[in-house]
C-alpha cells in the first residue's frame, strides 16, 4: 500500500491479531507429533530456552535438557562475567526500579571469563543437560573455547543479525566462515525478512531465530524504530526456509523467538510456519529460573542504547508444570505442550509440518474485547 | 490477504465490529415473528440459556420453558455429579480467586451419576419444562439416560467438535450414529466455519452451535490460539445451513453462542445469520441463576487446560425482566426480547429471515469512543 | 467486503476516524460564509441546540436565538408535561447514579399538556427567540398546537425516523400528510441511509437530521446494535441531498446530530457533507443550560429500552463563550464558530459548500496517540 | 476509499503505525553520514530544536549549535516580550492547571520589541551560537531587525502556512516577496501536503517544516479538525522535494515537525523521506531547556482558539545525553544520535538518503501491545 508520495509500504501482522481456525476433522492430542530437529540434534519438544540471564543458568540448561527442551546460556552474560552470578543477580532484583538500567550496564562492564565459558559447558554436561551457549557477532572468538569444553550447540545471536557487516574499519565478519569451522549446529538470529533468512541459511546456519522488535520486554521498535510483526516474521522467513530447500535439499528449521507468551502464542506460531519456538518470559516465571522472578532483556546492558528492562514476571509454577501442565491458572501461561497438541488436534494437525497449514484468520479479538470491558466499565459507572 | 511468504489469512468479524443500518421503512415491533424451531420442537424466542452450571438448573430450566426458551442442562456438570450441588456452588463462589481453578478442578473430578442425570430430567418435566441435557462427545454414553427420562432434547457441545476424530487408539466416537439412533433432537456445537458446520448438519444434528473463542468467559484464543469471530462464524455457518438446504431439504438452524451480552449482540447475530442465540452471563446475572451472580465455563474444570475461570456478574434482575424488560438500564443488558423486536422493527424485518437480509455496516464504534473518552481525560487532566 | 458466507457488509467511518487536509491556499477566517437556511428562515451559525431537556428551556431558545443559532425544545419533554420543570431536573439532578434511569422513566410518565406547549411557544416568541418544538412520530397530533401558538418550526424525530411505518394494527403515519399541511419548517430526523435521507426529503421535510447511534450519551448502538458511524452517515445522506435537489430543485440541508463535540467535530461533520450541526452535550454544559450541568437523552427515559443515561458535563462556560469564544482551555469545546471558521480558513474553503468539498483523510490518530501514552505509562513504570 | 455517497478520503499512516525492517546487510554505525544542509549551512546532525518557550532560549541555542544542531528561538516568544523571560516562566509553571492557559494567553499579550529581538540575536551570536528566529506569516515585519542584528537564518512558521492567504480586506501577505528579499535562509512551515510543500519551495524556502496536527501538545486536529498523520504528511512533501528538485535543481530539506518523542520516531521519520527532525518535548526536559520540566505549544498563547496546553516533562538528562547518549532508560528517549545511527546500520543505510528508501512495515504493534497488556490484567485480575 502506499502511504504517502511514491512510499510504498507492507502491512505486517503480529500474533495477536491472528487466530486459527478449528479443522473439520480434530486428531488425537495424544497423536501429536512434536519433535524439533537441529542438524544432527533432536528435541523432544520444539521449545527453547531464550540465552537471558534471568532464565536460563546451568540448572534450568540440565534440566530443560531432561523435559526434552533446549535452554541456551548466554555466554556473554553473567555466567560468564562472574564466578558466582547468584550475587550479582541478587543485586540486579533489589534495586530500584529508576537506577535498575544503569545498574545492569555497569554489571555488564565486567569482562567475560574464557575459563567461565569453559566451566559453564562442563557444569551443563557433567549435569546431563545439553549444552548450548549464545554469543554476539562480536563474541565469536568465545566459539572455540565452548566447542572445546563439548557444547552441543551454538547460538550466534544480536537483535539483528546479518550475515554480512558493511565498515570503513575493515571489522567485517563473516558467518559462513564460522559455520563450516564450527563442528556443532549453529543456531543464528535474530532475522526477520525473507532475505535476511536465506542469506543466514546460506551461511549455514543449523536453524535460525526469527523476531526482531516483537516482544514485551524488548523495545527495539521504540528505540530504534526496527521490528517486524512475528506473524509475517515467520511466514516470511518460513517462505526463505522451503525455497531455500527446494535449492540445496537442506531443511533449516526456523524458531519463532519473542513475545509469545501463552499456549496461542505458541499454537500461532507454528502455524505461521515457525518449526519451534524459543521463550523468555515464560521461562523465566518458573521457579527454577535464576531471576527469582525477574528478567531483563540481552540489550538491557547496551552501554549506549539499553532496549528493555528488568521485568518482574514472578515466580510461578516449575518448568515441568509451565511446560506440561496442569495449568492451574486460564491465562494460557502453563502446559504449553498440552496447549500445543491439543491446538493441533482440534485443528486436525498430526505434526508440526500440518499445523504449519491450518488456516489462519485475521482476527483482532482481544482488542475488540479490551474496548468492550473499558466501555462496559464506562457504561456502568454511568459516565 | 497475504500475512507474509506465501501464508494467506481471511479477515474475520467480530460483533462489536459490526453494526445494522436502519431501514428505510420502519415495522411495528409488535408484529415481529421470533419463534425458533428445532426439529419438532418450537419455542416462543429464539433465546436459549447455556449448559453453565453458574446459569442453568432444575428451577432455571423451569422457569425460561415458562418464559418461552429453552435452558440447557451441563449433564456432565455439578448438578449430575452431586445430590446438592447448591453446597458445591457455595464452596466456588466462596474461594479466594487465585485458588479457585483449581478448587473447580477438584470438584468436578467427582464422577458423574447416571442416576441423577435420570433425576434432573424428572425434575425438570416434574415443574412443567422442557428438557434438556448437554454431554461432551466423550460422554455421549450418557444420552439413552437422559432420553430414558424423559429429555427433550440433547446437547452434545464441546469447545470445537467435529463429526470426526481421529485417534491411533481407534476411539473414534461417530456423530452420525448418535443422531440416528436418538429419538429427540440433538443439538450439536460448537463449530465455527462452513465445513465443520456443515458435517454437523450432514451427521444429523436438529441444530448447531456456532462459536469457539468469541466469548469473554472463554479464553480458548488466548490458551489455544483457536477462535474464529462470531460476525465471520455465523455468516460462514448460515452459508453452510443454507447450501445443506438448498441439498437436503432440511433446514438446520443455527444458533449463536458465546460473547453475546447486549440486546445489540442480538440482533446483529441475528442479522449475521442466525436463527437463535444461547448465552451465558445474561442468564447468570438473574436471580434465578444457581450462580449466585457467578459463573465460569465449561472448559474451567478442564483438568490439564483451563479455560474461562470464574466471573463475577451480580444478580441484577428478575429473568423474566432481562428476557421481556423493562430495562431500567441504559447499558443494553436488559430486555433482549424488546431489544431484538425493536431491533427487527427499525430494520424493517418483520421475520427473523427478513433479518437476516438487513444492511451490515462494519463500524468500529465501541473502539474509537473508548478512544476518545481516554483521550477526554488525557486533555482533561492536562498532562 | 465480505464478513463470512455470502453476507457482505460496508465499512463505515466515525468522525473520529477522520482528518482534514490543509489546503493550498488560506482564506481569511473573516470571510467565512457559515448562514443556514431552513426553508424560509435563515440562521447565522449553523448549529442547532439538541431538544433535550439538560440543554435546552425557554431561557436558551431565547439566547440562542439571539446568538444566531436555533435550540430545539422538547415538545414531549419535562417543558411540556409540568408547570415548573425546574424543580423536576433539580430531582432528577439529586438522583443517585443507580437510581436515575428507574426515576427519569417514572417522571416521564407525566402527560404532556397541550396548554404548556402553547405556553412554552409563546414565552420563547415574547423573548424574541426562533420557537421550534420537536415532537416523536406519535407525538405528531401536538403539532397543530406549537403552531397555532406561533411556533416557527417545527421537528419530528426520534432515534430512527422512517417516512413509512408498517404495522398490522394500521397505525400507520404519514410523514408526507404532517408536512404538506404544517405552515412552518417540518425538520425530520434521526436518518443514516441514503435511502432513508431520500425518503424523508420527498415526504417534504425542510431539513433533514442525521445521525443515528453515534453519540455518548446515546447507545442506541449497544441496546438494539443499530447505528452509522457518522462520517459515512453525513456523506451518504448528503449525497442523497445532492441527487434530490438534482431531481427536485428543492434543496435540502443536512444536519449533522450526534457525538460531535468539539470544534474539529464540527468542521468534519460539514467536511462530509452536512450544512449544519446539532449538538446537545456541548449546549448542555453552559451556565444558561438547564441542566445544572447534565444532560440525558430523549431516549433514557423510554418505558421498556432506555438509551443513554444521566451524563454530567459541568457547566463551565456561557453560551457565548461556547459559541464565539474566547476559549480558555485547549480541548476543542469552546468557540466552535472560531474553529469552523478558522478551519474553513486553513482548508481554503470561504462558503460551506466549498469546506464540503476539502480533502479528507482517514486518519486514526487519536487511537494511536492513546495507545502510546498508554504505552509510555507502561514503560514509565518499568513493567 | 470512498467514506460514504461520492465523498472519497485517503488512509493516511502514523509514525506509531509503521516500523522499519532490518536490512540483509548491516553497516557500521560509526559510518553513517548524518549531516543535514539548509541552504549554505551545514549542520553535524539533523536535528532542530522547536521554536517553544519552554524549549529554547538563548543559552540553548548557544549549546545546541555547539552540539551540532540547531535550536530555533521564538521570535515572538517571550524572549522578544519581556527583559527578564525567566520570571515569567516561573509564573506559568508556577500556576495551577486549571487556569494556565489564561495566564500564557494574558502574558503573550504583552507586545514584541524590536529592541529585544535585535538583542537576542547579539546573544546568540556572542556566544557562538547560530541565530535562527522565528516569527509567524503576521510577524514578518521583525524579519529585517533580527536579519540586521546578525540572525543566520529565518524560521516562519504557522500551524498551517501557505503561500497565499486570501482576505476581503486585502492583506494578503507573499512568501516569495519575503524569500527573495532575505539575505539568510528561511524555513518555511508547517504544510503536510504535496500541493502546500510544492508551493512553499516554489516561494523560494530553503527548508520546509513538516507537520499539522501530529503533536501530543498540538490539539489542532481536536480543535480545527486539521491534520495529516506524520508518515504520510513526511512522503507526501518528499515527493514533491523530489518533484521540485527534478524540475528546479535545486534541493530543499524536509525536516518533520512534531510528535517525535523516540529513537524509533526519528528514523521511521527520515525512513519516510524526511532529511531532518525538528522535535519539541525531547529538547524542553533537558537541564538546559528554559521551561524548568515543561513546555507549551506556540499556539498555546492564540487568544481565542488556544491549541495546546502546559505539559510537564521532568528534566531528566543534559542536552548532550539526550542527542548523543548513552541513555539510562530503555524508553528511546536518550540518544537519538546514537539510536540513528544504529537504526540506520541496521537497515544498512550509509546516508540519510539510503534511509530513505529503507523498507517499511506498517506495523500496528504498540496497540498490540498495549491492549494486549490490558487484557493481561483483566485476566490477572480474574474479572
Amino acid at each position: 500500500m502506499l502511504i504517502g508520495g511514491k512510499r510504498e509500504a507492507r502491512r505486517a501482522y503480529g500474533l495477536d491479531e491472528l487466530a486459527l481456525a478449528p479443522g473439520t476433522i480434530a486428531v488425537d492430542p495424544a497423536d501429536a507429533q512434536i519433535a524439533l530437529e537441529i542438524g544432527p540434534l533432536t528435541f523432544d519438544i520444539p521449545v527453547m530456552a531464550s540465552a537471558m540471564d534471568g532464565a536460563v543458568d546451568v540448572g534450568m540448561a540440565i534440566t530443560m535438557g531432561r523435559l526434552g527442551g533446549l535452554a541456551v546460556l548466554n555466554g556473554e552474560g553473567l555466567q560468564t562475567r562472574y564466578e558466582t552470578p547468584e550475587e550479582i543477580i541478587s543485586q540486579i532484583v533489589a534495586e530500584p526500579m529508576e537506577s535498575v538500567i544503569p545498574l545492569i550496564q555497569k554489571l555488564y562492564r565486567e569482562p567475560v571469563k574464557e575459563e567461565l565459558i569453559a566451566r559453564r559447558v562442563r557444569e551443563i554436561k557433567e549435569g546431563g543437560g545439553v549444552a548450548c551457549l549464545s554469543f554476539t557477532p562480536l563474541g565469536v572468538k568465545y566459539v572455540a573455547v565452548a566447542v572445546e569444553a563439548g557444547a552441543d550447540a551454538i547460538v550466534i545471536q544480536s537483535s539483528a543479525t546479518t550475515s554480512k557487516f558493511q565498515s570503513s574499519k575493515g571489522s567485517d565478519f563473516d558467518l559462513s566462515e564460522i559455520c563450516s569451522k564450527c563442528p556443532v549446529p549453529v543456531i543464528i538470529g535474530n532475522c526477520c525478512t525473507y532475505d535476511g533468512a536465506l542469506t543466514i541459511m546460506e551461511a549455514g546456519a543449523a536453524a535460525v531465530l526469527v523476531g526482531v522488535g516483537p516482544g514485551a520486554a524488548c523495545t527495539t521498535r521504540r528505540v530504534l524504530g526496527l521490528g517486524v510483526p512475528q506473524g509475517t516474521a515467520i511466514a516470511d522467513c518460513a517462505a526463505a526456509r522451503d525455497d531455500y530447500q527446494a535449492k540445496s535439499g537442506r531443511y533449516v528449521p526456523i524458531i519463532a523467538d519473542g513475545g509469545l507468551r501463552t499456549g496461542g502464542d505458541v499454537c500461532k506460531a507454528i502455524a505461521c510456519g515457525a518449526d519451534g519456538v524459543m521463550m523468555g518470559q515464560p521461562i523465566a516465571s518458573t521457579h527454577e529460573a535464576p531471576g527469582r522472578g525477574h528478567h531483563w532483556g540481552m540489550a538491557t546492558s547496551s552501554a549506549g542504547l539499553p532496549r528493555g528492562t528488568r521485568i518482574k514476571v514472578g515466580q510461578n509454577a516449575s518448568l515441568e508444570q509451565v511446560l506440561y501442565g496442569p495449568a492451574t491458572s486460564d491465562n494460557g501461561t502453563m502446559n504449553f505442550i498440552g496447549a500445543l497438541k491439543l491446538g493441533m488436534g482440534s485443528c486436525g494437525a498430526t505434526t508440526l509440518k500440518e499445523m504449519q497449514q491450518v488456516e489462519i484468520l485475521v482476527a483482532p479479538a482481544l482488542q475488540t474485547e479490551g474496548k468492550r470491558q473499558q466501555f462496559d466499565q464506562h457504561v456502568g459507572q454511568g459516565k
